[in-house]
């Protein structure tokens, strides 16, 4: 008995020494796994032979447990698969993805407890994606981490675009720095949210965009984010290790966890050509397949709102002025003063609709609309809103008939504050209500903090909410864009009903102060790898005080990038965000906001360098026209795009929207020029883009 | 100006100086209120001017302001008012009551914040109810508790039947001891319950039972707690002085409030004789009177269930034992292997139908029907339960038939295990499928920590649930008996679907080791004063060993004091507890539980003594029948009754179910006898009890 117990553990031992290798499809990425002389698990990357991740160590630590999931392994399987399909998305950036991965998944056993974890690897061609997945088993059953502790240790002092790590906002301007400098740079780069809390000043949140002295691109995040607190990452700045740093509950633990269960998966993508980061599908098919199998409510909507005019303070989400606070059911607003600035009246919007019908939006937003602005936020007040209750000048049915008569859709807005218990009190019957008038689609809102209090937007218990929301919406056949939600990290996938997330620093922020210049050219490497983002754009007027003379904000953008981002920032939902008074000014360049297409059925990234520019082309869902979009930081460039995606022998006529030459988003930036020409698979376009300038152009077919 | 000013300064200053006084209805209470030297206000009571409450400063302390609501307050008002009205209750332990006092309202204004309070003092002939009220106004709308500070000052160490104070539970045993020996006391009077939690080793819970030397009786409690945190009572031991002790949040905060809003009513009774505690309707006057339209479907109910075997060992909630952890809608069930021993099957379920029917019950209530039980405690686990799906050997439709061909009605059974949210979501489900299969009461349950993780089960957080619970109910037509919710405070006025509370140590812990064998001889001065309790009565089989040769437990009480508790422990809600075949072997003895009634005209509190004896008679509602009922504590006892409360004039025939002559509850519990005499208005019973014995008489008019 002693021999063949022997045996096993040099049999075991010298298992556990082997290194295991993958490789990706393309041989371009290898990865390697072993386990450490304290039988902790550690892997590393490569790219062309390059590294990217030197070897890390990977675990959990669990509370209340004289173990945890740190070290003590020893390999007792592994298995390794090769993967590749191709699928549909719903809607997207293309109408056929490809998965294709290596796969290696470790079995990890600690004889001490008897138990055992897997870490499940699967290697692109543009990256590495793995999870830990904790199997049904007798000795790990429910257990609660106190922190993942899974490294990514950088081969070095990378460049990274950067925001400061919270538990409750991401609403913060990127910062471009060396790693070792984060620290030094964190405060600077802290600005207010009405929910916001850091936890260290080397964290920072993901998607992180980094660059190489050597030109690697690399990006760290994570994907299908459910049943688990959102994660940070936290630099060791000497050592240039990210470590992961989970999302608290109110009592500091990071996750309560039931076995069968994963991780999501954490992920790293790489390549020394930036655009494979940004047409990188890694993130989706790291998702489940799709679970709604009614999707025919589901479509890409451009849509413009009674919105803008608020975020500039030109009008009011709130009726009255003269109630200290107000109780939903109690407060009579028929008695109450009205404040003169409510936007959401039934005259008003119904001029939003005329415009919306006339310029062929699919649909109008109005926030503000239901009772509870008075004091929606700020107090940690729990029953803010009912979502049914209109204000006494917002009359639901005058509107919904009106709008079915122009054949709009109205889009409803649910503000929560934070409070979610409140919010899905009233689930059933505001989703109801959205049936009964023909919503298709909720903006839902999350201002403040979270409601159960100590909870945070990131943590377990509200991710857990967002994704109810989501799923619940889907039983009634609800499309939902979340603001203030966690980031996305490709859920759309499984429940492509969501189409939409803020979780960023939005266009609003343009009123609230201005973002930096060159935001757009960095949100599509960090922010738009997990999804969609409801960035509002299409502001045609920069200077906000000529909406509102109390407000000196500055749109730090050229109208003509504003044009460009309906390309460039890949959404389904698309607001036109601006007043129709300002799109009234600009007709011509308004065009192509109605031209432009919502869902694509192919997407090229032509060249893009995060913080600097990014050029975009997509071709339109069931046509043969094209969209280009080209977004600049604050460098003047000149680019020439070749238009070789256009299909041979046929001819298009392509209306660019430029920079005019002096165009600068500081000082001039509605200077624009719009030119016509026809143009082929062989034309080459040499264009110039402003500081934070950039250019559109649609690109249709000659019949 | 300045003249005028210091005119007022003065007046207001001599206003402040004057005690403000009340007296009650019949004179024997006087209280005094005053503001002392720092502007904090003060009051007192006496009783037959003896000293109840010596001055007591009141006040709240807020978080993050500097001034709080403690001090340098002025009265700026102040108003008294009589109030005299009769009500009728849905159900109760009379017909109709008064509500009769002499209210003082002072209104007290901090001039540095220019802001209000007013407290509000009603005396009623048996004792004092006082609350803050925060009336609308511009300078206190939203704000924070930290603590609420409202003093009890005794004036004696008096004896004291207590329990630990405890954010999470009740279920404890009562110690009898001296004020001044609570902390000696207090690490004894602990034991384990799933979800406890302690804040001081001179923290007691309320409702709180004192006997004074000179024989005073003093009851401290609350009334109408709803969008407030719980209070507990801290004691200055050294100075006999009891402060308020709210249940925190996560936290550590007590209270988040919007103006206009109260506090709970603050409550103190006092009486020489100990049945005016008993009998005393304060508790439901301070209550806000019926917001439930029809009450038709409101009905008292005896009833039995698939419960205590569980309870005892005997057999099991959970289906399978094979399997370490489930999920609900994914766990299959049809493919697990039973481990025999669950209750809730279709076959056993309806010969419960079958005995409730034959015996005249109303319901039966089955647990462990449902989904879940294989885990659902212990674990934090949030989805425990969805309330909905049964057990593959629990037919729900077939037992429904069954029931319903029987005339027996089924009652639901909802355990939580915590989890609000889940229960939350699923609730308006659970409660359709009631109506649907016509259960018209669930008994609710909430066993373990609550989830959201951090909150206590008597914190604000969770009492806005168990009142939501209650309200949703109400939209369904359906009645409540909540298990481990916050303890009563005579919300069943305002809502009287809420038919029962579990919130202390109920019979379920006769199988657990034994209550004390006087402990139905405390919990109507304690827990009964709010509201009725779902004690679980009529255990015949005191040995427990006989159910489960596993279990040692005994159960603390003769079988004629488990007949008693149907009268002494008034609910609306009376379970016939032990096993059918249990009841079939003493069939004369049963005949009692058949016969009492469960709604009264009126009720007479004879005599009683906390912690030694309780007698009450009771008419049984629209009948001339009374019953009677008598526990008794450790110290054997002859008492002698006149049933002078019986219709002068008229016979009735008495049936005297009482303790053998040998019975004692450890040795010899099922020693009774059973006797029948005609009565009337002038017999005098004269009878005898054993340690933890008692009798239960029926009293039925002769015809």
């Amino acid at each position: 008995m002693k021999y063949t117990f022997v045996l096993i553990g040099i049999w075991l031992l010298s298992f556990s020494g082997l290194a295991q290798e993958l490789t990706s499809p393309n041989q371009d990425l290898k990865m390697k796994f072993s386990l450490n002389e304290n039988g902790t698990p550690v892997y590393q990357l490569t790219y062309k032979n390059q590294d990217v991740i030197k070897p890390s160590t990977l675990g959990l630590e669990l509370k209340n447990d004289d173990l945890s999931l740190m070290n003590s392994f020893e390999i007792v399987d592994t298995k390794t698969s090769t993967f590749d399909e191709t699928w549909e998305p719903v809607w997207g950036e293309q109408s056929e993805i490809r998965n294709h991965y290596n796969e290696l998944a470790v079995t990890l056993n600690q004889p001490q407890k008897d138990r055992k974890i897997i870490i499940r690897f699967r290697l692109f061609d543009e990256g590495l994606g793995f999870r830990y997945e904790f199997p049904e088993q007798k000795n790990l059953v429910y257990f609660v981490i106190k922190e993942e502790h899974t490294q990514f240790a950088m081969a070095g002092d990378h460049t990274a675009f950067w925001i400061p790590g919270d538990y409750d906002t991401q609403e913060y301007d990127y910062t471009t720095s060396k790693l070792s400098e984060i620290s030094a740079e964190f405060e600077g780069a802290l600005s207010h949210n009405e929910s916001q809390e850091q936890f260290s000043k080397t964290g920072v949140q993901t998607s992180l965009m980094m660059k190489s002295e050597d030109g690697l691109y690399i990006n760290l995040h994570e994907a299908a984010l459910k049943e688990y607190s959102l994660m940070n990452l936290n630099l060791d700045e000497e050592n240039l290790v990210f470590e992961s740093w989970l999302t608290p509950d109110a009592l500091g633990n990071k996750g309560f966890l039931q076995a069968p269960t994963t991780s999501p998966w954490r992920t790293i993508m790489v390549s020394n050509d930036a655009t494979d980061i940004l047409a990188s599908n890694m993130t989706l098919n790291l998702n489940e397949p799709n679970v709604i199998e009614d999707t025919s409510y589901i479509k890409p909507i451009k849509y413009i709102g009674v919105w803008w005019e608020m975020i500039t303070g030109k009008s009011a989400w709130n009726y009255t002025d003269d109630l200290p606070s107000i109780r939903i059911g109690e407060t009579d607003f028929t008695k109450a003063k009205p404040n003169g600035r409510h936007a959401a009246n039934t005259e008003h919007v119904k001029e939003y609709i005329d415009f919306a019908s006339e310029h062929g939006f699919d649909g109008v937003l109005v926030e503000g609309w239901n009772q509870g602005w008075e004091d929606w936020y700020g107090h940690s007040k729990d029953f803010v809103f009912d979502f049914v209750t209109p204000y006494p000048d917002f009359d639901v049915e005058e509107i919904h008939n009106y709008a079915a008569s122009k054949n709009v859709k109205m889009i409803m807005h649910h503000e929560t504050s934070g409070a979610i218990r409140n919010y899905e009190r009233h689930m059933d019957t505001a989703y109801a209500f959205m049936n009964k008038y023909d919503y298709p689609a909720v903006k839902s809102g999350y201002v403040g903090n979270i409601i159960p209090r100590g909870e945070h937007h990131y943590g377990q218990w509200a991710i857990n909410h967002f994704l109810y929301a989501v799923q619940k919406a889907a039983d009634y056949n609800i499309m939902v864009n979340a603001h203030e939600a966690v980031r996305p990290t490709g859920l759309r996938r499984t429940y492509p009903n969501l189409i939409g997330n803020e979780s960023a620093r939005g266009t609003e922020f343009q009123a609230f102060g201005g973002n930096k210049p060159n935001h757009v050219t960095i949100l599509p490497f960090t922010r738009l790898i997990g999804g969609p983002m409801d960035y509002t754009p299409g502001i045609f007027e920069m200077d906000i005080s000529k909406l509102n003379p109390g407000n000196n904000s500055h749109v730090n953008s050229t109208l003509a990038n504003q044009l460009a981002l309906y390309v460039t920032m890949y959404s389904p939902l698309q607001m036109a965000a601006d007043l129709p008074e300002n799109y009234m000014r600009f007709p011509d360049a308004f065009q192509f906001i109605k031209d432009v297409a919502v869902d694509w059925e192919e997407s090229k990234y032509l060249e893009a360098e995060p913080g600097q520019y990014i050029t975009v082309a997509r071709k339109a869902k069931g046509t043969n026209n094209w969209f280009v979009g080209n977004v600049n930081g604050v460098t003047p460039r000149t680019t020439t795009i070749k238009l070789d995606f256009l299909e041979k022998g046929k001819k298009y006529i392509a209306t660019i929207y430029a920079d005019a030459e002096d165009a600068h988003y500081k000082t001039n930036p509605q200077a624009y020029k719009i030119t016509t020409k026809t143009v082929t698979s062989r034309t080459k376009l040499k264009l110039d883009s402003a500081p934070a300038g950039g250019f559109a152009i649609s690109i249709i077919e000659k019949k």
